[in-house]
């Protein structure tokens, strides 16, 4: 999404890990009139999938899960992180590993709200190790529901879980795929076919 | 708004408390479609008011701003939760006490994204006892910004919130406000206006 890139270029800064911080338009600032840009732009990638159900996870996956829902016109989902891994049984709970804070943490969604016969379409604002999505795969399949895909503002294509998830058979669409980025600047993928 | 309160109704389970849960459209499960609703009429509320910014606090004030900023054409930005009190000289930080889990916490945003002279409509899911917009009033004050009013979704009337903000001169617009909750019902303020 040629819109997303030039944004990222614009306002995105490259930190130490490397982090790409785009707090100014995505995940702390959220710049809403281009967020539903952003969830056409999802929606319309998934508009064949059948997806009942939208899933993310709290908080930055929110806005945009929400303006992906809009568009398609279905409910989302929002897995909350838990406190404790001592949850009630009216509840799914998945681990996710959390790279950037080194630690795991829990997370649930209430049983009423997935089912079996849901298709699901997970979205998030990143893809990099692919964990989160991992968990919304065990969150899904503990449900008996039917993942159809992730859709993704930014992958970080340098960083292994689109790829493995795109091998374990996952249809994965991301809005913008950052192949490397540096102190010289963003390298995004087939930017120039 | 005759639509929130017939959802809510319709939806809606009253737990003790009183607490009112609707995870089935608002605050863990979302109505995409009845969000954008909810952030159209809260925009047309504030449409006069100038507002340049939207301010919530995450999680569940997310999709709602999300909302009204798309349809006032506006950025949003979300407090976030922090883990510690101990936060750097870049960030604007207030505590907030949570009655539903009897801490405080901390939440922050970025002062690059908070300015004098910003015009600033705080939106949220819930009004009870109004923590959550006094520490949003305080960061808008550290930052030497205006507020111009909170829109929220549901107001508990038969809490102290409201009433104390009004009192204070602030502008509150509830798109539904609930005087009365028990195992008999739901009484809405002005339902029979």
């Amino acid at each position: 999404m040629k819109a997303l890139e030039d944004k990222i270029r614009a306002e995105g800064k490259i930190l130490p890990g490397p982090v790409l911080k785009v707090s100014s338009f995505l995940n702390h600032q959220i710049d809403a009139d281009f967020m539903m840009e952003i969830g056409r732009e999802l929606a319309a990638r998934f508009q064949d999938a059948g997806a009942t159900k939208i899933l993310t996870i709290e908080s930055s996956g929110i806005a945009v899960a929400t303006a992906v829902g809009a568009a398609l016109h279905i409910p989302v989902l929002f897995a909350k992180k838990h406190r404790t891994s001592n949850v009630s049984g009216m509840l799914y709970q998945t681990l996710v590993h959390s790279y950037t804070h080194g630690t795991d943490y829990t997370v649930v969604v209430e049983r009423d709200y997935l089912k079996a016969g849901d298709r699901v379409l997970m979205i998030d604002d990143f893809l990099a190790n692919g964990k989160a999505v991992e968990g919304l795969l065990d969150l899904i399949a503990q449900a008996g529901a039917e993942a159809v895909g992730a859709g993704i503002v930014i992958e970080k294509g340098f960083q292994e879980g689109g790829a493995l998830l795109r091998a374990a058979g996952l249809r994965v669409e991301s809005l913008a795929v950052i192949d490397s980025m540096d102190e010289n600047g963003i390298v995004f993928r087939n930017e120039n076919v």
